[in-house]
């Protein structure tokens, strides 16, 4: 029922891509009313058998407050799609819903996996020779080094998963190459990275230009620096669109160069929109975030990001990770009293 | 004698704009080899009657260290041209000396006025109305409340000694714009700010994109988060750049497009270069780098900088609004025992 436009483009999503969830066995349990989805159904019948429909009588608005949802959610077709993960009638959630609500009832029912605050936001960051997972970009602002490994190790899975390359390297956002530079937790995750085992190709720190540069597949941030780096390259993009548009406006010839220009900045902003959605990560379980605004095809990328990720190893993956990272941690603070005794 | 070519191209710099330093009645002192520097101005004669010249038989190299630029650095023509701002022959220094000496030296003569680890580095970042000063962009990694206090007091008085604007709008880079969010340092800063009267427009919480969108005059952000944002914007640039050749390769119409848009992402591109040079802020005195590889035209330009702050109210306002903010601070830590207290 959610996003802009509800069950006609999520039933229209699902149908364009039929051969592709045929050929990967993924069947949809769909939440919501069920005779408006019957309805959708009806004009797409070669849709229909991979369905199953979860009546909800219940739809969570898009401006309600997320502790409301939490507090009268139960029942409705968003907070239907999370809980049938936890009851193992589902592998994932796709939403298009209310954001904040999605965030919050996820954490509710699924409960975090990792010791944060609230699921982190990964964006695939275009680069120069493909895509770079970039994370926290704007849900957890303080973080301390358990965190940013802790992202380290999210964004590794979810990089393998969604682009199959086996061993991701990751890279630590920071304001220089030298161990001496940056903030204390910045340098405290380095130091837990390269020592302990938790990604396997991890190559230190790298910087603001570099999440384009292609020079690693994951870069990992607090949600704070990664809010703003975002933001900035969107500013960034949006400002030489308006120099180009200037620049182009003195001839024809300019003319028609600036509608090339100006197309291939358009797919660029596209690229790094924060809210084309997303997984929420760090949950027990996998949940994919829809635009709100998203077309057809919009939703169907969003599926198609949720049934990648349950189809690898990627929850497992990152519980063993996230374990490893809890018993080095410990082993850690049961050492530190006897050094100070020395 | 810094930068990459030494006095050639200074004193090419200095004699290029004759006209506007007597229009604004500057004078030069020039620090180094006597010999070499004479030479130079025999060939620009009109440039002689501006120059002094202060001998110095020392240079410092441009790979040395600051500790030993500090120890070693007595008596050398960086050395020299900033102790002549401190005993008062000279009103501003101008360098394209090594950055780490040149800040290590000046703090060292001159003392900070703010209490600040470092000199903070501002850039003019260019936006869609004209330009945006941005500080700090790398000095100052961990920042309190008053830190980003005492930027934005530096930042307004720069902006406006350069840009002739006489209440320059102030901003608070943070990730939204309620008063809850963002880190702890932020918000108090944001209070400091809102409630006190150390800049005159102060506008609250701006954005990453703000920094390009010209909604306000000058962004305080903490050395960490600034870096970050301009080597992203840096990287953004470049990789529009990138898709734009490719975009364009197609046909002739797209190469002679392809040129248009490269010199205009040039023009960019030098605009955010952070070694551009620029002054050092915080310093009991107005200390300017220029870039070590900058032309004569580029050195003219730092200079013009330089002459600019020296001719404003630039240092003053500065010590009148941290004295402010002292004594703002003081009261805050004398008033807490009796609220704890009450």
């Amino acid at each position: 029922m959610g996003g802009d436009f509800g069950p006609p483009v999520i039933v229209a999503g699902l149908a364009g891509e039929l051969d592709a969830w045929r050929a990967k066995g993924v069947r949809f349990l769909l939440h919501g009313d069920q005779a408006q989805i019957e309805a959708e159904l009806a004009r797409k019948p070669a849709a229909r058998s991979l369905c199953d429909i979860q009546h909800a009588d219940k739809v969570i608005a898009s401006d309600e407050k997320p502790a409301q949802a939490v507090r009268r959610g139960k029942g409705s077709s968003l907070w239907n799609a999370v809980e049938a993960i936890r009851d193992g009638k589902a592998q994932a959630a796709v939403s298009g819903g209310n954001s904040g609500a999605l965030m919050a009832i996820s954490k509710l029912i699924l409960r975090m996996a990792a010791d944060l605050e609230r699921p982190a936001f990964v964006v695939s960051w275009p680069s120069i020779n493909g895509v770079t997972s970039v994370l926290d970009v704007g849900a957890n602002i303080d973080c301390d080094a358990e965190r940013l490994v802790e992202f380290a190790i999210m964004g590794a899975a979810f990089h393998r998963a969604l682009h199959g390359k086996k061993e991701p390297s990751v890279g630590l956002l920071n304001v220089g190459e030298e161990e001496q530079k940056g903030h204390d937790e910045v340098r405290e995750a380095h130091q837990l990275l390269r020592d302990g085992n938790f990604v396997a190709d991890y190559r230190g720190f790298v910087e603001g230009n570099d999440l384009s540069s292609g020079v690693v597949d994951v870069v990992v941030t607090d949600g704070f620096t990664g809010n703003v780096a975002l933001k900035t390259a969107e500013g960034t993009a949006r400002f030489i669109n308006n120099e180009m548009r200037e620049a182009f406006r003195a001839s024809l010839l300019g003319r028609v160069g600036a509608l090339l220009a100006q197309s291939s900045l358009r797919r660029l902003r596209a690229r790094i929109q924060p809210d084309a959605g997303g997984p929420l990560l760090g949950l027990n379980g996998i949940v994919v975030k829809a635009h709100g605004g998203a077309d057809a095809k919009g939703f169907a990328s969003a599926v198609r990001v949720a049934v990648d990720l349950a189809q690898s190893d990627y929850v497992s993956e990152i519980r063993r990770n996230l374990e490893n990272l809890t018993a080095v941690l410990a082993k850690q603070s049961q050492a530190r009293p006897v050094e100070s005794l020395g």
